[in-house]
């Protein structure tokens, strides 16, 4: 990728250029907000859809934005405390379901159609050799992040890198067009680093975040506890330092997924939050610059325990109840066509002065 | 309309072509949930997704099905009983707001185009001659429901009219291609009779089940209540007659919608139920025939008190937490865009077995 990106926060002495996350413009939420007010309707009628709305119109500094341009970012990589048989399928899936992303068979290439979002699928961290595979984007930078269990996921370095990555996709999606954003995911074990990270960086026991992932049994449930809880004693990671927490006890995805939201902010294109793992992405995003969640919009209520917990901390408020648990981006992609109606009822809708004006003539 | 649509439940002497609904085709079903559990992701990671998709199979005989053709019919009424100034608006804002469906600019026009849906608005009872409007479906079956603290809204006849212009619809849409349906609604004042519905079919308290409507203030609900309960005891509706109950204390645009449910139910075409006052019409075609709640499908959770009982009473599920209490459509036609993406699992996704052929070959 070369000097594309990478901002201040990142002490890689490469560079630089400073990415600086511009507050939400006032002026336009607040047209927005009042315009909602005089529409065909009875005040407050559309509930979380107004404010919402009115949100994203200071985020785009439009008082009328729209969200055509939509797309998912999806970030694969291994993860080595996986090995330790934490979950119920092999290591092996993170990569066969990664060319499924790409070949349209799996669930996210079905949301994101139907949402008509783009999909862009980046390699970040598996340990497999793809041999170049046709449309996946290559950026891997270690083949499965390490054991932390047994010492630094990664070193700071890897974990700048994976900022870095997602901040150049954000800017490689903006200059296609965009108006919308997800990050998505894909890692045989990682709900475990997320786990790690939330449990860091809420300072909760770590009992109390972390679930069965992709369905494992409750006996491998409390070794996946216990795991963590040896890898954040033993690396003791600083959570008033969001990359060393990134970097300890996290994992390439959870940052390049930090990295495109960051990124996005610095573009003011509105973030929509997946599930647990782009939870635990956004807390380190948001520990990097505090600016970055002005731009974060919830989607879904996962079944996995703590999810609730990180959408608190980062201050979203979740709007669909499916009981998904899946991942990839989906729940995101899935609140995109909400999304898009939300703003079209500033573009579309009549004012009730418009309406009269309009049937007395 | 002529004869073209009836049922053996409605007593009316003429034309009458038996109205039955279908059982679920348990095969079509079953083979859906059997795909579903062997698609690339963990079993029941889409949650409430799987069932509802599997579900919506058995309702369309199919087990790939797709939600192509979409439609909400619009069913506009006025009530006199909201002469008691049980409204902030006054009864204008009925005709005026229909209107307004048909020429694009309301909540449910900006929906239905976001969701790809088509719109029909049919006046069943607005107290206002529209001089044949263009696109607005004239079905007008009186001017006003009558104020039922007074005597009954409708006559029984009058009642079965409005069952009957449901159910023309409801063909009319599958004329058309309909693979999903929602009714909507308009009328100043229509949660009176919602509430009042509701609270003779689920044998609940008045001031349990009876909100502030479009925004009234603490003691017009008061007033409200004691209106409902008034008109409760002088009609005496029988519960176990869902007719007697929507001619005694309903209104045309909810008898328009129960049968546009029993009609779209006789085709096997899914019914995504909208708010409180589309709960309404549902109890009493569920009342009329049980078997139509095999069809119904729920949305979003209304911000009016009592929708979470009624919704209860039909036995759905609701799966948008948006504090919405508009009516029209608006939280069924929200939630098009997620069913088209449960069914596009069925068809969209591959299986594990797919895939590993796939990748191994």
């Amino acid at each position: 990728m070369g000097g594309s990106a990478s901002t201040d926060f990142l002490k890689i002495d490469t560079t630089m250029n400073r990415l600086t996350i511009p507050p939400l413009d006032t002026q336009a939420e607040q047209k927005a907000a009042s315009r909602m007010d005089r529409l065909a309707k009875p005040p407050y009628a559309l509930g979380k859809l107004e404010p919402l709305a009115a949100r994203i119109a200071g985020m785009a500094g439009n008082p009328a934005p729209r969200l055509k341009d939509k797309a998912v970012v999806l970030f694969a990589a291994d993860h080595h405390i996986a090995d330790h048989g934490l979950s119920l399928t092999g290591a092996e899936v993170t990569h066969i379901q990664t060319r499924n992303f790409i070949d349209g068979g799996a669930t996210i290439s079905a949301f994101t159609r139907n949402a008509g979002a783009r999909l862009t699928v980046v390699d970040v961290g598996v340990d497999y050799d793809f041999g170049g595979y046709p449309g996946l984007v290559d950026r891997k930078v270690m083949r499965g992040a390490n054991d932390f269990s047994e010492g630094p996921a990664m070193s700071r370095e890897q974990a700048e890198r994976c900022l870095e990555i997602g901040i150049e996709m954000a800017r490689a999606e903006k200059a296609k067009g965009l108006d919308i954003i997800a990050a998505g995911e894909m890692g045989i074990g990682n709900t475990t680093p997320s786990s790690a990270i939330v449990a860091v960086m809420t300072g909760s026991p770590v009992e109390l975040v972390t679930g069965k992932g992709s369905g494992v049994r409750a006996d491998i449930i409390r070794r996946k506890i216990e795991l963590i809880e040896k890898g954040i004693s033993l690396n003791r990671p600083d959570p008033n330092d969001a990359i060393d927490v990134l970097a300890k006890v996290g994992g390439p995805e959870i940052g390049a997924m930090a990295g495109l939201m960051l990124g996005a902010a610095s573009l003011r294109v509105p973030i929509v939050i997946d599930g647990f793992i782009a939870g635990a992405a956004a807390a380190i995003a948001q520990g990097i610059d505090p600016a970055v969640a002005q731009y974060f919009i919830g989607s879904h209520t996962s079944a996995e325990p703590g999810h609730a917990l990180i959408m608190k901390h980062i201050g979203v408020t979740m709007y669909l109840d499916l009981g998904m648990c899946l991942g990839e981006g989906t729940g995101a992609a899935l609140f995109f066509p909400i999304l898009d109606a939300a703003t079209r009822i500033l573009s579309e809708m009549k004012t009730i002065d418009e309406m009269c004006i309009i049937q007395n003539k």
